[in-house]
């Protein structure tokens, strides 16, 4: 993958910003930080469209980067689940602003009703 | 593409993390954020391993999701120049929150300094 990068920004803002740009990996995290901790199958089933070779292969790299950690209780059987680090949860922050944004523009999206005659119907004569 | 979704998150804080997902929008957006507004060239030096024909693609994308504004001044010679939008411009809250949170990331990528001896050279004997 070539370099996305610019020599013009901060490069604390290009560090988050290239863990979102990855495909799945905001996703993830907020289902993390939503869920607490969850086993791969659980995670899986909450991110409809992704198959397990890239869930994995996206955990691994969380992992790497210290947001994610994996969790093995000894068995048997063996219960391995994820959760965030205190690095991961520091993402809460960027989740809330990601909402509020959205919201707007999501709301930007939509159109707005008609209004016309305020929204009432008119009588029938 | 394939929908990346998941139906027990925020659908704003989707659509927001969405604009991210894709290659070089955030990049975009908060080159325009510090810049006010810029030409396609200008913009495209401050972003140096992308393309004429990507930022053109990303740049579309962004104005039809009303992020980004194309504005024309009439000539000779005819100029154009980019800049955001108001809900554009709404991208710097979440901005802020990566760059505190990116802070934390490369700090924690990077290895701290060696104590040993409170960093001081010993004297040579």
């Amino acid at each position: 993958m070539k370099l996305r990068r610019s020599d013009h920004l901060c490069p604390n803002f290009q560090a988050a910003l290239d863990i979102l740009a990855r495909p799945w990996n905001g996703l993830i995290m907020a289902t993390l930080a939503d869920a607490g901790s969850l086993r791969f199958s659980a995670l899986r089933e909450q991110l409809a469209a992704m198959g397990d070779r890239m869930l994995s292969l996206r955990l691994k790299e969380l992992e790497t980067r210290g947001l994610v950690e994996r969790r093995v209780s000894p068995g048997p059987p063996v219960k391995v689940d994820y959760a965030l680090t205190e690095l991961g949860r520091g993402f809460g922050d960027v989740s809330a602003a990601l909402g509020r944004w959205g919201q707007r523009v999501n709301a930007a999206a939509t159109p707005p009703p008609r209004r016309g005659n305020g929204g009432r119907r008119r009588p029938n004569p």
